[in-house]
């Protein structure tokens, strides 16, 4: 087995988390440099990630995500939030970093431009949900490098995300909330699944192969 | 920098792969472990994934894929497909194998036939798209193992669906594509993107910190 895999084996959806004990600021960082390393669907990055460590917010958060501890007991909640639609500046930012960073190209403009055509006239809910997608490729990344580092990660789903939304002005920046995650030290004696068996379907119950 | 973090940094999206090499077993082995690990919203694991080795087949997809040649250089392209919708039977599979695994209880039953009551009478569509959210996890999770494993990879969206759909046969089984993910070695001196400088947003522009 590999490290990763190895890993991979020791996470889980931690329930309770130690109150006590708190993620180090440089651990944070390297989950948070998995993230930007993410690949994404042409490049676009479109999500942003809010660090929560602020009591009042989490507690608040806490509320609209059915009371569940982990927001509060947890030292860090990062939220997800993907871009509630494509525009033309979004896609023009992206552009001219790359020139800044590759050079300019006709190969590079035409590309965008083609994006652009095909992104700008569908509704926004199509494309909210395509960087929702690409925002989910970035917190596999971040459950992964959790996972490196013995940090405790729980992927949360449940939560109400327009009240999400509204505690951190997501709507404004044309963002909307997708997940919360949790990190921080899991509180065993306290937890009830931490000795569960991590159920899988097993890889016949997924896998094909077409040779 | 950690291991991961520095084989996040060495990974990128490969344009041209060595026909002539071929991924061993036992690392695609690796790589769709790492995907059965991956978690999912309430564990349905809900998505399949085809791993197409046979030539006949890729060189059909490549013809509704822009005929981009990693489709048919890589050894090994594993397809992502989610469920088209979540259903009953689907839901109570994933009960059934958690019972077998870890016994009967209330709060099982009681907490899936409230995801029954919340998923089924949503449009399949939002179900799909739910469900291929947490495909993207696992997609994340394929892309970081590859990655250690020094396999490239290429996560491509860049393909007709329904056409992939046709010739995997994926309707019938309640499937729809999503991704292509070329597995194999790169042909660095015919890629035009291997010297390329990765361009990613710098932290301050995707991360907030509400302390």
């Amino acid at each position: 087995m590999t490290a990763l895999l190895d890993k991979l084996t020791w996470r889980y959806a931690t329930k309770k988390f130690d109150p006590s004990k708190s993620v180090p600021q440089d651990k944070v960082d390297q989950i948070l440099e998995a993230i930007r390393l993410a690949p994404t669907s042409s490049g676009t990055q479109p999500f942003e990630v809010f660090v929560v460590t602020n009591d009042e917010i989490r507690a608040e958060i806490r509320k609209v995500a059915w009371d569940q501890s982990q927001v509060t007991d947890a030292s860090h909640v990062l939220v997800f939030a993907a871009w509630d639609n494509y525009s033309a500046e979004r896609i023009d930012a992206v552009v001219t970093q790359m020139e800044e960073e590759r050079g300019k190209s006709e190969m590079l403009t035409g590309y965008y431009d083609n994006l652009k055509n095909m992104y700008l006239p569908r509704e926004a809910e199509v494309n909210h949900n395509h960087a929702a997608r690409q925002a989910y490729i970035a917190l596999g990344f971040a459950l992964a490098a959790a996972a490196e580092l013995e940090v405790d990660s729980t992927p949360m789903e449940g939560f109400d995300p327009e009240k999400v939304d509204e505690i951190l002005g997501l709507r404004e920046k044309g963002l909307r909330s997708l997940t919360l995650l949790p990190l921080g030290y899991r509180q065993a004696e306290e937890d009830w699944l931490v000795n569960m068996k991590k159920v899988r379907k097993p890889r016949a119950g997924f896998v094909t192969e077409i040779a």
